[in-house]
């Protein structure tokens, strides 16, 4: 008994997790979620980022102290602190103004990012949870990507990606993610949809264990162009996309037009639906309660997550931060390097 | 008592209902509806439209041959006719074939409103209700509308109009209807909106009789453009048209993320959503199941309602189409007849 109870402990995962953006909820929901019981009894929760970011918001949303600077990520195993930190900032911190997003806090968010996505690459860590940064923040530190997703995607040197939204009830990849209304037909080609058609496919199989999932693929416009008639998106690349995807053995359908095919009678026919542009993919999403999905990249040669909020700049520093989307990505992070694990 | 039977049936309101595109399913739910029992014990259904084609629906779909051709309104109120049938269109429907459309099914559906539509504007029905209809056979029929709206619009030389859905849990207006994705933004202006939101203003007071509605406006880009980093839509004709509706004495607020506004926790706090484009409104609204909502025209002279779903050609002439929508909206009819008396 005593013997299970090691061997168990010993092989918890370590996850690195981001604190996000300093100016909004991250760290708030950070040290919230790494003291969770249920979090704390699957793995070991790993926080990158500024020691003082972390400590100022132990202190004023757990009232703990118990917060330990870690210099290597395996000390995390044996530490027995509450809260355990790798700085990857040592910024000054005292400049930061809680819902203010500025080039400082833009920086710390990035930096602590790099870092966590390196300790991951490494396999130091065994997944990364990444706490949620503004877009703002990492174009005023000079970053100039539109997310999380498209820099790790950079620094893992991911050829495809994409990224998937993961919830009970259904699971959405978007094609194209933090673009204006107005780029999204723009950015449409039949080569982007068929790679976030195979890398969808791919993860279904990786993280889910589905050996054929059915793909069901959103039409740009209303009522599906309507044979030409409201875009023709449909008939030029979308569904020379499906039957590309076909021809490689991926069970993909559509295009559906975007109002039908969430609806109760068709989305049950699906694994998972490919979405041509955020909101397509994110209402559908956040009709069902806001902090429930978990985000999820796929086609990195990590495992990350993410809660499915932003930072939320309006309550930020006010201690009412539900930490339940944070801790919905630990686990979901877990879960997946299990199935990972059992397929080696 | 025999008095007040009397009276009851002397006042109930004369419904204009129009076939639909006779290759759809429009002349099928239409003769469920007007011989659904709840349907003729408020109303007195009129369906306008080809009586071969309805005479045929009706044989085929309900075994019933009792139609009966009426040459004026009026008299639907005395005739015991299982259906009645107004003729809009004498043009030979024998070349019609199911789940195509033609410029033949086109014109026959289009007749069938501009016959309606004279009704309802003459006062000698009470309101119009719409099957649906193709656009493409609109289109093909020589006819360049993107849909009923537009058209009733057209036809009633309405100025400030809006298509609104009207479900138990929300209502929803559309500032763009039939426009392919990328029309969007190109077509949004500040004095569009603007109309949109007096329309809404004034529908919610007369038809539903909220005097203060709270309109809740969804903004066009990803989390609301994130500062203008992914579109300035909201901050060049969204937000200034928010704060002239106030100055008007609409309480609208917003642009908030379309994501976010139909969250539980936000959408409760208004009457009604205004969304910039077709999808934005009709994949909340049809997540919660299709052919429950139902689709009222806002802002014409007359009332007019349509079910919310299309012409569903894949199941045209099987007999199996649900007429609830259809039926619904003719509920939803007679209601806001009611309520527009009360206020006279």
């Amino acid at each position: 008994m005593i013997k299970n109870q090691k061997r168990e402990k010993s092989s918890k995962p370590i996850i690195g997790i981001t604190m996000g953006d300093p100016a909004g909820i991250g760290p708030e929901v950070v040290v919230k979620a790494v003291t969770d019981r249920e979090v704390r009894e699957i793995c070991h929760p790993l926080v990158i980022g500024s020691e003082q970011v972390i400590l100022t918001a132990a202190k004023r949303f757990l009232r703990k102290t118990n917060v330990r600077k870690l210099v290597w990520v395996e000390e995390v195993k044996k530490s027995t602190a509450d809260i355990n930190v790798i700085v990857s900032s040592s910024l000054d911190p005292s400049k930061l103004k809680m819902g203010k997003i500025t080039p400082l806090s833009g920086k710390m968010a990035a930096d602590s990012v790099f870092c966590a996505a390196q300790f991951a690459l490494s396999g130091q860590t065994d997944a990364l949870v990444t706490a949620p940064l503004s877009k703002k923040g990492l174009h005023l530190a000079g970053y100039d990507f539109p997310g999380h997703t498209e820099l790790l995607a950079y620094l893992t040197a991911a050829e495809r990606y994409a990224m998937m939204f993961v919830s009970d009830e259904c699971k959405i990849v978007l094609v194209t993610t933090h673009l204006s209304l107005a780029e999204v037909s723009p950015h449409l080609s039949k080569k982007l949809i068929l790679k976030k058609l195979m890398v969808t496919h791919e993860a279904m199989q990786r993280y889910f264990g589905i050996k054929k999932p059915e793909i069901g693929v959103c039409a740009l416009n209303p009522h599906g162009g309507e044979e030409g008639i409201f875009g023709n998106e449909e008939r030029k690349y979308i569904l020379p996309a499906v039957k590309s995807a076909n021809r490689l053995g991926i069970k993909a359908q559509g295009p559906f037009p975007a109002d039908t095919i969430y609806s109760p009678r068709l989305v049950k026919n699906f694994d998972c639906i490919l979405a041509m542009y955020h909101d397509q993919g994110l209402i559908p999403l956040k009709m069902k309660g806001l902090g429930e999905a978990v985000n999820l990249t796929i086609g990195l040669p990590i495992i990350r997550t993410s809660p499915d909020f932003g930072t939320a700049l309006d309550i930020a520093g006010k201690g009412v931060a539900d930490p339940r989307g944070m801790i919905n990505a630990i686990l979901l992070a877990v879960k997946l390097i299990g199935k990972v694990r059992s397929q080696i």
